[in-house]
């Protein structure tokens, strides 16, 4: 199934989404049973949201592509860092530069929304507590993040307003170790890989982190980039897309 | 004024606290507005919980005090971290110590509630945007957080469940740089200091933190520890005293 959150008119609504209509249903999907209003919009009608705003919290992984590493070695477990929800935008919003932000990446990334309270679950069972997937660009700035007058942590090279687009729409049904990914600034590849090279699957990262942390309906893991990750700067536009799940597209400004 | 969270025959409630009373009050105060239920309970009838469970995000403030910089160079900005929603926990609740997680200890810490949306404000302006103040015990897993086998970033060392002690009561009406500020583990004070210590105060990282993410009410500046902070041990309880702000204590248990 494919799920977005919308406005329509001013108000906003979650809803089911076929060949181009969106029908309405009367509560947040991620976070239990919903029933149809009867209501259906087309969806060039409304705007499309940010599909998960206010997650309790969100878990990204660094490092968990070998093609991203570069001179670093391979993480021995999975290495997760938390992009907090006042980052997070949706589709079409602007990403804001902070002119204090230096040089910023953009980083593509599937992205696992959870639909179940999830604690000390196996790596077998973590599937079963993930309600859908959608698109994530893990926007960083790179002299907040590392260098010599880095942050000692990463709160604001992942985490500053605007740094976390989402979107578009939330989808059900895939095996998230078998999309491609791909990001392109300003129309020109950047980026490109194959979620099943991931270091740490979505599974294992899932079964890891809830050993340590509980995850709660609506919380998400971001699985990481792979490659070189473009520089995006205000006029860009930046694309990411994964197969079977969307196309999230954001313009850059400066903050 | 003082104000509680508490629960009553299964019921949760916000309230004012006059005099060992608590009269009920029908919204959470952080949020806005409220009116008075005309119900009032005694504070020993009912269990004082948690009073901010589900901010949008905690920032803590790591190397604030001298006194806690040891070896280390005294930061020439705010060095903010996240700590987790689901590591709160309320007075009296237990720090459950993951059996992976070696040594941890307790760091006492007066933390700010933010009280309106707060984006870029100046130093001056900063407290304005405060709703209270409580006591806050920052527990931290060493192990996860620095040396040869630490996390990347500090998602575990500070945020495994129930490492975020947080009570017992919201004061509104302290100077954040006014106050004595001391730690017990089974009633031996391990750490002791006043607020007029911080390297930043609580203005000033709010005003630098609020130029790159947007605070919302209820987030919550943790302002940071001091001195040496005592391990904790299943078996042991921690109380942290805060000067007119309050006491708040709390059983270890291994999880």
């Amino acid at each position: 199934m494919k799920f977005a959150r919308f406005e329509n008119s001013g108000n906003i609504s979650y809803g089911i989404v076929e060949d181009g209509e969106i029908l309405e249903i009367d509560s947040n999907p991620i976070m239990g049973s919903y029933n149809k209003t009867g209501n259906s919009f087309s969806e060039s009608d409304v705007k499309i949201l940010c599909p998960n705003p206010n997650p309790s919290k969100s878990l990204c992984l660094a490092l968990n592509y070998g093609s991203h590493l570069a001179d670093r070695d391979a993480p021995t477990r999975p290495e997760p860092f938390y992009k907090t929800s006042t980052a997070l935008i949706g589709p079409g919003d602007a990403i804001k530069i902070h002119p204090e932000a230096g040089l910023v990446a953009c980083e593509s990334e599937l992205v696992a929304i959870i639909g179940k309270v999830t604690k000390n679950v196996s790596e077998n069972d973590a599937l079963d507590y993930v309600f859908g997937y959608t698109c994530g660009n893990d926007v960083s700035a790179r002299e907040w993040q590392g260098g010599d007058d880095a942050d000692n942590q990463w709160w604001r090279a992942k985490s500053a307003d605007t740094f976390g687009p989402l979107g578009p729409y939330i989808i059900t049904d895939i095996d998230p170790q078998n999309v491609g990914i791909k990001g392109f600034v300003n129309g020109v590849e950047g980026q490109s890989c194959h979620s099943s090279e991931m270091i740490f699957s979505t599974a294992k990262a899932i079964s890891f982190i809830s050993k340590y942390a509980t995850l709660l309906p609506g919380d998400m893991i971001w699985t990481g980039t792979s490659g070189k990750t473009p520089p995006i700067n205000p006029g860009d536009t930046v694309r990411i897309e994964i197969e079977n799940v969307g196309i999230l597209e954001n313009p850059v400004e400066a903050a």
